[in-house]
């Protein structure tokens, strides 16, 4: 049994016809993500790699800065918890404050972008290296060919991971597109594989602050999503160097920032 | 000028091609909600309908009652304070507390449900009322008909109220899900028409518990979602006795619960 498909019987309305059927759902369930003995979040997402899950938030919410610092994981059903390295310290306090004292205007975009700045998220490096429009063209394909539990439950946001000649290297599905990135990237995180240089993340969804944020946390210097970017997607991927392209599918896609890493 | 649309500058690349065009953006901004002193939330939201995002947010976490409790609400650029009655006590722990504590379970979907139950959400009465299927075959064109923002940035979520007749009543627009449904919620609630009974809510995405929970708080038998629902959205409508429906696109749907409402 695959815990992230529910059977359930449905009502078919079609036009004036009716039929009843089994359809498949994605399971959607709460996961309580503590560091040591303090809870952290409580997310809804579909079970199934949540200790990647837990290390992926913590990595790119700035409160981890790697693999190095975690002692273990501990999984129990529906709770992860993190334990650091006895040396490491985490200042929750500063994390919280930064939202508000990082510019003067208060709570506003420039000042969430600012905080990224101050949670130790890097400006990415000019590189050579490059994409070729074509290989972008392809990569929509094959994450909907690689999307086990969507084709069967239509229910499931993805995050794909390629490399710049197109080789899908990881995909992730959750009920919430954030935790879909996360899975992803704490899995890169926790094999040592960050940051992810010269690699490309595609999300299935619209871009927002948040999924920008988590790309630049591991150093992503490219992220495609399928549907629209959001005005502070835009101005975060601009102020950290990012490439950040809307609307990919259908053998086109915009350009929102960083052109010159396409070719 | 309109504060929920920016303009950015995109190259356009359709297969070979490529080309320089001005492009329209839905605008994302944090906003700050605060109970008197006291920040509850911090949300990415589109910048419109922020009292009614606010009182709406308060309304549907179970912070709140209905507009009879509130002295006045404060509006700041990016941050809404509202100001209870002298005589309204909010108990924070116990919200907070709910969740882990009414299962012996611990964290998990049914503890979300049973914490729906102790917020004072209430098991929706059987009803007589009941809409016909013809009828919400028509709605998603209704809706998308009165996207204005979404036709111009294809970035915004929807949320959309009728009575059961298929007349629409309001619709809210927002880079969140949550937030288009807490505007709509917000200014029902404002304007003492909460509970919605006989209405009928469609939202422009997929059905989660969060929006399930919503809509429930608010008293709307029938929540209708263009995409797929999860597996807690379906146990929750069950267990409050809430009609839901998915996939409502192309004269077709199917009923996950409460195939009594809909003729």
């Amino acid at each position: 049994m695959n815990r992230s498909i529910l059977t359930v019987p449905v009502r078919k309305i079609e036009g004036d016809s009716s039929a009843s059927f089994q359809d498949l759902l994605a399971v959607e369930d709460p996961l309580e993500i503590r560091l040591g003995e303090k809870t952290i979040s409580i997310t809804m997402r579909t079970p199934g790699h949540d200790p990647e899950l837990a290390a992926g938030f913590l990595f790119t919410e700035g409160i981890l800065e790697g693999t190095h610092q975690i002692r273990e994981i501990q999984h129990s059903k529906n709770s992860i918890t993190v334990r650091l390295n006895p040396d490491v310290e985490v200042d929750f306090e500063r994390l919280q404050r930064n939202f508000y004292t990082t510019s003067s205007c208060g709570v506003c975009g420039k000042a969430s972008i600012e905080a990224l700045r101050m949670q130790g998220c890097p400006v990415l490096p000019r590189s050579s290296a490059a994409i070729q429009a074509a290989v972008i063209h392809r990569l929509p394909q094959v994450q909907r060919d690689e999307q086990a539990v969507f084709a069967r439950t239509g229910g499931l946001h993805a995050a794909a991971l390629f490399d710049f000649q197109g080789n899908l290297i990881l995909l992730r599905e959750d009920v919430g597109r954030h935790n879909a990135v996360d899975k992803l990237i704490g899995a890169e995180m926790l094999a040592g594989r960050t940051p992810l240089a010269d690699k490309l993340l595609l999300v299935s969804g619209r871009a927002s602050f948040e999924l920008t944020q988590k790309a630049l946390m591991a150093g992503i210097p490219i992220l495609a999503a399928v549907g629209a970017p959001s005005s502070l997607a835009v101005e975060t991927a601009q102020r950290f160097n990012m490439t950040l392209l809307g609307f990919v599918r259908d053998s086109r896609f915009n350009i929102y920032s960083g052109a010159e890493r396409i070719q």
